[in-house]
């Protein structure tokens, strides 16, 4: 027998192999994905494999103990240095002697699939633009003179079929004495994406680098900043935190930060200025938090809004504040880190800007729809991006839809007379019940109900994702009506409705006796809710209208609070069109996960490139039906459509507290 | 008759076209070569033809003076604003209408030939990486949102046939407040070099842009940097500038600042910061000597030999300094002025540097090549740059071979004991009467010979070519033997050969009596320049060995000074093989015209880099017999080579001073 038939677990391929050969040469042969950074001289350990022995039934083979070959000095050197895995070979060193069984661990497979932890419409693909490959450079020879450049270049493209390089003079300048220093062998750095061109060398080590690579996913808001850092091998985030947008201080929301720029001369620069030093500060912060050298950040991927994205280019968004809205540069965008002033990274460090679908939809949107893929569902699927600006997806394999809608930040707990960010202390979940009225909530940082004798926790605020339970539970407990007045004590047979000059607010926590807050649900709250769930469900109307339907076959809540509303709520709000509720699920921060699979993947930067020119663009700015759907919005859940599928859940109380007086004439003023 | 003769000159193209057809388009649609920034709409000027009327016979049609349509209302407007040069009209206006013979000027031509003025071998063809582009863009349309980048691209795509284009953030920045002042109509500089991929938007005006783009060619040499300023158009160099190398505080040859930076850590960054600086200085100065404004400077060609081309680029020499003298990197590069820390030109400008042909041999000699073109030549020709470093070709259409040479700065009047550089009060001609010995010389700034009566000029020193002429006389005139020595007064028969210490030197000018100078030659300068010539010589002479020949047919003197260099002193003196004097040119700064070819033509770019990797290259520093080559040099003309050529000119006296004194005894040891 001359060759030996080989089988890979779990991709079931298979060939015949001469014996003799190595077992990462026979899975490059076949397509089967084993990773090697050395390539295949035993120093890496990328490519460790797990043979099987035995009988095979299931793929008809059956394994002699020799159907590897014994151990070699270069991979018993390895395991005595640097131990191995019981029953782990090196799948450089190991030949096939036999009929054999090859396990590609999850660990050894360098287009790893990894699982999100989310729920997910698609998983994730390791595919990073940005890996190490180990070289062996030839040296120097005066009869041949040739740069060092140029043959790490030869060397690149020998040993790993890389076409052509480049490099920047910061890593020119490290190259004669690091090549040097690790004997003519070093490790680089080479980011490639999907654009083509030449791979670009961002740094170089000595020897064998046996340290890890990040990347950053950031989601740049218009209120918070959020970063992940995530491992380049395996996509794993190893840290995450977030800031406050600096930038607040110029306007709380984006056409204020626009009108700002337009009123001062130079206010541009300054929110490009705070914002660039914003997310260093916080790459710095969360590099040293996760223990990891800057060096070793090799890329970013940042999604944000257009208005966001234009400042953090250093693009004055005086243009998204009118009509036509019109973007300066509405492709996604590969550049230096450096270029947008971002210091606490590598040096040579790539950032990476997803695509604007429009004017009012931007890079966070399509993000989402990264995450989300609604152009690959089956179904007719209504995204649905929770914050200051509220992006909105509908479609199917047929076509998708997008728009944007200003809800303002109302949701994020801000312009809420007891309204704070999420943080411990925030009230996130209430319950009221109908018959008492009475309150009972949790706040982020505690397991327990607050009527839990056990409870004990101080209580700061309501955040986003409570304001919207408690102005449901409120309806659903008849202590607002669909207009959306709360009814006096009288009217609604409670104490903890108190009047709050013409109006009467609901009170859910008073500990005024202790020093401590009263945290009440006031009739400006209300309207606050309304007007912005009016908004987000206008837009996903149009949108609905533009489809030609009026029912969706299922929604998705994205954003970074996105995973802590509650379906129902939501619902019995109107913040969303009338669906069955088990066909309502959350997503979480999509554009934050949209980010993250940018940033491992460059097949995914380039799909979503692709997706982008397909998305059909509505401006919600100029839609006058807008308009009409946000004023029929206001009602809770609405003036005129029915919620057949709410119904079935809940029974909303038939209430109304409009008495003629001078709240219910202020609104129809309003 | 509905087709109509139009034959084109200067080329001779001709064709038939439908009556109504504008000129430009003719000319278009035959690859006649005629000029249009504008794109034919009648604003830019830049498609000016001339008609020809009455009868061709050499083309045999006769053209009716209503050949071409009467002034359209573009035309005349432009006429009556702007004027027009009498007989000429605008190429995209004027419509052919009958059989006609069109001239198109010189100036309306986009690859213009420019006629060098040195002595060339080529003409240079104007092929510019950059050039302006005036282009009508799309408004934003809110239904169909796209970045106004994105319909720029579009715009240039299908009004200029530009596949891709890409913009830095400092340009995107400009882009739309420029579009909208230019009512969208905005020309862009685009660079778009020989490796393809995108052309790059380097700056933006709005309307069309009437400006000159400028070029900077800039020839650093170890000694004196120099600075032409061209326009990009026409090539013509607009302004000039030279200064000192700051580097040479740290060291005035090469090897001595090889050793500055391995001896002082940082001593390289020091190097790199002067010579940026050094550069950027120059650049705005020259700029400002033109009037030009420093945003129209869109690119700089950079040429230099391989140290300097290091610590330009900010790596450290130190592997120049010893074998194997590996660069760091040989091929051209294309990068970001502002890498370089240029700051004194367009933001966005580009820098080229010349590929480096080994690590002694490097841009410069690459530039020589380029203008000098010694893989074009029929015959066998020697290429000699003399300087600091001097760098040699030798070649003809079958191979070229290239070497360097450390020759010392004794060519540049450095070492000398009345040396000095080339400026006015600097004997650079010098004849000694062979049977009075007695000296007559021209001075830098002074056209009468010193014997002249109405000679009155002050002299200061003398200037490399006038220490080659001083030495080659003397040895003409009997003063000095082949062995290099100077006779005494007795030996010679002349007071002008007086002792000065154990050794003779020769008296050229003694104005001591009224305080000015004593200009002598002294035995060590006589050595000085022997070491020089020997280590020159040698080089050539190995190239030939290379290519196993004796004699070369033509030798070609290049360098900033190789132009005033005399080819029969330079002969005498055993500089270079003997040769057929007339035989014997001088191309002038020919690394300087290399930079300005590359800097007007990216083919020519895209031709040297081709070039240079057919260069076989030659390391003196370990070849054996470059030693053996260097020693037998030493004499005037050469202890063994004959020199036929040049006995047919000159009878060189058989003289020899040697009486066994010190100073044969001392050479000996040397």
């Amino acid at each position: 027998m001359s060759d030996a038939l080989v089988i890979f677990t779990p991709s079931g391929k298979r060939g015949r192999f001469a014996l003799g050969t190595p077992v990462l040469t026979a899975a490059r042969q076949l397509g089967v994905d084993l990773d090697s950074v050395c390539g295949g001289r035993g120093i890496c350990s990328k490519c460790q494999i797990t043979p099987g022995y035995g009988d095979f039934s299931k793929h008809g083979v059956s394994v002699a103990p020799d159907a590897l070959s014994e151990w070699n000095a270069v991979e018993q050197r390895y395991k005595d240095k640097r131990g191995l895995i019981d029953g782990r070979r090196l799948g450089c060193q190991a030949q096939i002697m036999g009929d054999v069984v090859i396990d590609v661990p999850a660990e050894s497979q360098l287009h790893k699939q990894v699982v999100r932890k989310d729920a997910s419409t698609r998983p994730m693909v390791m595919d990073p633009a940005t890996r190490l490959f180990f070289v062996e450079v030839a040296e120097p020879d005066m009869h041949e003179p040739s740069g060092d450049l140029q043959r790490l270049a030869t060397a690149l493209r020998a040993q790993w079929d890389v076409p052509e390089i480049s490099m920047g003079l910061d890593v020119l300048r490290k190259l004669q004495p690091t090549l040097r220093a690790g004997g003519w062998q070093v490790t680089v750095a080479l980011f490639s994406d999907h654009s083509g061109g030449a791979a670009q060398v961002l740094d170089i080590w000595p020897g064998l680098y046996e340290g890890t690579l990040y990347g950053l996913a950031i989601d740049l808001g218009s209120t918070t900043i959020a970063a992940h850092l995530c491992d380049l091998r395996d996509g794993q985030v190893v840290a995450s935190s977030g800031i406050m947008n600096p930038q607040i201080r110029f306007g709380e929301d984006l056409m204020s930060r626009v009108s700002y720029a337009m009123m001062n001369p130079g206010g541009d620069v300054e929110m490009t200025r705070a914002v660039r030093e914003a997310l260093d500060t916080l790459i710095g912060a969360l590099a040293s938090d996760a223990g990891c050298n800057a060096r070793q950040i090799m890329e970013t991927v940042i999604v944000c809004n257009p208005v966001m994205h234009h400042l953090l280019l250093g693009v004055d968004p005086v243009e998204l504040g009118q009509a036509p809205f019109a973007l300066a540069t509405s492709g996604a965008l590969s550049l230096k880190a450096s270029e947008l002033d971002l210091t606490a990274l590598n040096p040579a460090a790539r950032a990476y800007l997803l695509p604007c679908i429009a004017g009012h939809v931007g890079a966070d949107a399509a993000a989402v729809a990264l995450s989300e893929a609604p152009e690959r569902s089956d179904d007719l699927v209504l995204i649905v991006d929770v914050g200051t600006n509220a992006e909105i997806l509908l479609g199917d394999k047929r076509r998708v839809l997008a728009c944007s809608s200003p809800t303002g930040p109302a949701f994020e707990g801000a312009q809420i007379s007891s309204g704070q960010r999420a943080a411990p202390g925030a009230i996130e979940r209430i319950e009221i019940d109908p018959a008492t009225k009475e309150p009972r909530f949790r706040v982020i940082g505690c397991d327990l109900w607050s009527d839990d004798p056990d409870f004990a926790a101080t209580v700061t605020g309501i955040c986003g994702s409570g304001i919207i339970e408690a102005v449901a539970e409120m309806r659903m407990a008849g202590l607002v009506d669909p207009s959306g007045l709360i009814g006096s004590a009288e009217q609604t047979g409670t104490w903890r409705c108190q009047p709050e000059g013409r109006t009467h607010a609901y009170v859910i926590h008073d500990a005024t006796a202790t020093g401590g807050p009263r945290i009440t649900v006031t009739q400006g709250d209300i309207r606050a809710i309304q007007l912005a769930k009016s908004a987000l469900y206008a837009g996903a109307r149009l949108l609905m209208d533009e489809i030609g339907t009026d029912t969706v076959d299922r929604i998705v809540l994205a954003g970074a609070f996105g995973a802590h509303i509650s379906p129902k709520h939501a619902m019995v709000l109107g913040m969303i069109p009338d669906a069955p509720l088990d066909r309502v699920s959350s997503a979480g921060n999509a554009a934050g996960t949209g980010a993250r699979m940018a940033l491992c993947s460059k097949s995914a930067r380039a799909g979503i490139e692709r997706t982008v020119t397909r998305i059909h663009k509505v401006e919600t700015a100029i839609e006058p039906r807008f308009q009409e759907h946000f004023v029929a919005a206001n009602a809770l859940p609405h003036a005129t459509a029915p919620f057949p599928e709410l119904s079935r859940v809940v029974t909303l109380p038939q209430v109304s507290f409009n008495t003629g007086g001078s709240e219910g004439r202020r609104r129809r003023r309003g």
